[in-house]
């Protein structure tokens, strides 16, 4: 059977999206992960735009790919000017790449209220710069921007259009729901009136404006698009493009359409949790197949079904795009849901009944007041330590002064501490960026001598919440601490109206349980259960 | 036309997703604003399983609600015993409300793996259970978990099942993709082959596992359902429930079917945000249709385009849904974004082209070293006014302390400060629960007798981000704060190593923005605009 083609715009059109960076740098990272994956196409940006994408091209040619071909975007060439003239079409050549991928007005609308031409003189635009750039060497694939919208309005004159393309020589249509506000049975009849029209492959490229991109690129598919364009985890202007991490799966699992290489599919969640971190953006926690909580169940009957059989309330197995099954403890969950963290950890916990129901009440006490074990399953796990097995703490607090102070503009953190470790009060200070910075090191500075291990551990993500927002600066805060040894992470959390006392607490919990696991080390399955936020691989 | 029933379960399977906890007000609050908004049902929740929907039923029962049906949810009765003695049959009775909607198992592996029971005896259950509930008087809604992957697995038996809550006297039977892995043609095909075998009308309850829950839904909208069962922002266990705010204006501008009456259109976006804000959820920036980037455009080309037409970029009109259209400045921006900005802040600037390019630079090097005016506007605003005003803050730092104490296990937090307001210079000190709210009391203190109305603001939001993880607690970290004067609300930020000094800058950008909003308050079209993040009305 024929592969799905996956051309990934990630670095262009994903980096569109609201809040969303890349530098040249991360854009090669991101691009050397795809093609390792088997990605086909890698959409590298816009050499005609900014300076940022230029230099992409530049850093990406010292690099032999594996599978992927990197394609420069651009538009068709100005109205009025030649093509061998057009400074855009110019820069994509000179961007050196195999693939030119350019885009077109289609919609009659578009190209009397944007471009603000005749109708005419569109079709000239777009044969000729395909031509063009065929001419040059390369391979042209033809974005018909508003394909959709277009065709609904104006089938005779989109139709044109593509046909334009098509006599210009390229190599693949991609008609685009630029707008994405189609849905998916009209994408299913268009594309399939296309197909009877056209001999050219063609390939879909959606917009999720109505939360339908992914419906809507695998109905184009079943049309006979052979070729899916979209970004890892949605990213894209407004709601996002078709989210890549969804439509892969889904064309594997669900269609029985093979795409990139079977194995690659098991490391769909870390490309997603790859990419979410250099982009700089939290992951999203409910996203399907790769989200943190897309295999978390927190309903008792489920969690109750579960432990009978994981296929009764899984659509996939989580291990086939490398995820994780995880089971929340909160103030909705019953007995089943502690007894199935109990199994996981194996910590071997007894069953005392009254034990269990005494801890399920601490715990949704906590959670009352603010707490939050899902993502801190680290500070879950000490407090079933301290519960069964009088786990006590390396070390503990007598007593803790912070001063922070603007001076002709310049801040001075200092943070001076005195712990008991093992009956030895150590008494130390030290300097910070800022207070949690000097309170870190100064807590490090204090247990080095004791756990020299400490060293090798890192917070990796630190999150404040305000609980209660009509309390303003006065409001109880979670801190919720993220801490990695490079191969593992782990999550911690603490609560209080101050935040330096959240911290405290969170931090202390991050070096008590990473001390903890050192001591475990060899049980490495049971680590990678009880990781609370898990990252990469472990 | 006959409407589509709009069925929100939102305070049952939507307080399954992870990190949701509502209380019994919260959900009362929310059904009330259903009520209004002209929802048809209402799940409350499950009267069975906690206390808490307990206390719902309670409370909402001193409501008179104007539109909507309050519905008990619940299970058909335990394998072996009777209807009229079943604990959790009764539990749904004694909730007092006129809908009971029960789900059974519909597929044969279900019954044989969790129900560990004969498919028989899960007909017979199924029977009388809906039969038993109906003679109490009540309407039945009859949900067939899984009903997709059983009619797959076994399309007879599942048929069955169905049947047999026909039988019972069922008002409605309810198509369940429970794990949320169906494909849009399978839903259309099963629904449509459902449709031909009963008469009992149909409805349909998706979840988002393939990220297909919206199309799912309208799938079966298209083969015959007449009710769609969702939850606000798409809120459920793992990748959530199908997303009632896509939903809605999907039927309604895209199918032409219409649901809640047209008004409540418009208010979606807030019901949203006011949904997010009880869930204590952070408001999902890329939702589609409420989403605060919904309407926000990045790229060039695109504001170039809107500039001419905003029907070029974007599928609906964003007030059709209550939200707002928003241009964005970033380094991918170009002068396009500027000058819109600028039109749209209507603070009259000069288009001087070398003071344009100049401020294009100075905010592309604050958003290098962190600062991000996407969601704090309101910073970005004062940023304009100065370059071009000559404005200048109502009153700046002279000396800042902070002093944080933990002695035997409590925390104190102290602030000093010095500022000058207008020339005269005022030392004065304040405590707090934590260092960030000593600072704001010590702020607030120090200015109240120069501006009273700084009473008026409230911070709503603070959130704080780590921009370089790798740097560990050392690393620059971003505030983002949100202030609200009970009508509107704006964004600002600080950028800073230390924690204090992006809070000082981001509190100190906060008031400023509050009193020259204050100033400017009869020219209420512009507050509504340059509000940085837009919640609730204004």
């Amino acid at each position: 059977m024929p592969r799905v083609e996956i051309y990934d715009t990630t670095l262009r059109d994903g980096n569109q999206g609201e809040g969303i960076s890349l530098s040249a740098k991360d854009k090669v990272k991101i691009a050397l992960r795809l093609d390792e994956l088997g990605f086909h196409y890698i959409e590298g940006g816009w050499p005609g735009s900014n300076p940022k994408d230029l230099r992409f091209f530049e850093l990406i040619r010292e690099h032999q790919l594996k599978n992927a071909h990197i394609c420069a975007f651009g538009s068709t060439r100005k109205s009025g000017v030649a093509a061998d003239r057009d400074e855009n079409l110019q820069q994509i050549i000179r961007s050196n790449v195999q693939v030119a991928t350019i885009f077109g007005k289609t919609w009659d609308f578009h190209v009397r209220h944007a471009l603000l031409t005749t109708l005419e003189d569109n079709l000239q635009m777009i044969e000729e710069s395909v031509a063009y750039l065929k001419q040059q060497g390369m391979e042209v694939f033809y974005d018909a921007e508003h394909f959709f919208d277009g065709f609904a309005a104006n089938p005779e004159y989109s139709l044109a259009t593509l046909q334009a393309a098509e006599k210009g020589g390229a190599a693949r249509i991609i008609l685009c729901d630029t707008n994405g506000g189609r849905l998916p049975n009209e994408i299913f009849d268009m594309v399939s009136a296309v197909k009877e029209s056209l001999d050219v492959p063609l390939g879909v490229h959606c917009h999720n404006d109505g939360e339908l991109a992914v419906a809507n690129s695998l109905a184009a598919v079943q049309a006979g698009a052979i070729q899916v364009q979209g970004t890892i985890n949605g990213y894209g202007e407004r709601c996002g493009n078709a989210n890549l991490c969804s439509i892969i799966p889904n064309l594997a699992f669900k269609c029985q359409l093979p795409s990139i290489p079977e194995q690659s599919l098991a490391e769909l969640t870390e490309l997603s949790r790859f990419v979410s971190e250099l982009a700089n953006m939290h992951p999203m926690n409910n996203q399907p197949y790769v989200g943190g909580s897309a295999f978390a169940h927190k309903a008792g009957v489920h969690v109750n079904a579960l432990l009978k059989n994981p296929h009764t309330y899984e659509h996939v197995e989580p291990e086939m795009v490398g995820n994780r099954r995880r089971v929340l403890v909160s103030d909705q969950s019953g007995l089943s849901n502690l007894l199935y963290k109990y199994q996981e950890l194996d910590l071997g916990l007894g069953l005392d009944k009254e034990a269990n129901r005494r801890l399920l009440e601490e715990l949704k006490e906590l959670e009352n007041q603010g707490y939050q074990f899902e993502g801190a399953e680290g500070s879950f796990e000490l407090r079933l330590r301290k519960a069964f097995h009088g786990y006590q703490e390396p070390f503990s607090l007598e007593n803790l002064k912070i001063l922070i102070e603007v001076r002709d503009g310049t801040v001075y953190s200092e943070a001076i501490i005195k712990i008991n470790v093992n009956g030895q009060v150590v008494h130390t200070a030290a300097e910070g960026n800022g207070p949690v910075n000097a309170l870190d090191n100064a807590l490090r500075k204090a247990l080095e001598g004791f756990y020299p291990e400490i060293s090798g551990m890192q917070l990796n993500d630190y999150k404040v919440r305000v609980l209660d927002e009509k309390d303003g600066t006065g409001a109880v805060v979670r801190v919720l601490v993220e801490t990695g040894d490079g191969h593992c992470s782990w999550g911690t959390v603490g609560v209080s109206p101050n935040i330096i006392e959240a911290s405290w607490e969170a931090l202390v919990d991050s070096i008590a349980y990473g001390l903890l696991r050192q001591e475990n080390k060899d049980d490495i399955d049971t680590q990678k259960i009880i990781t609370g936020v898990f990252r990469g691989k472990c």
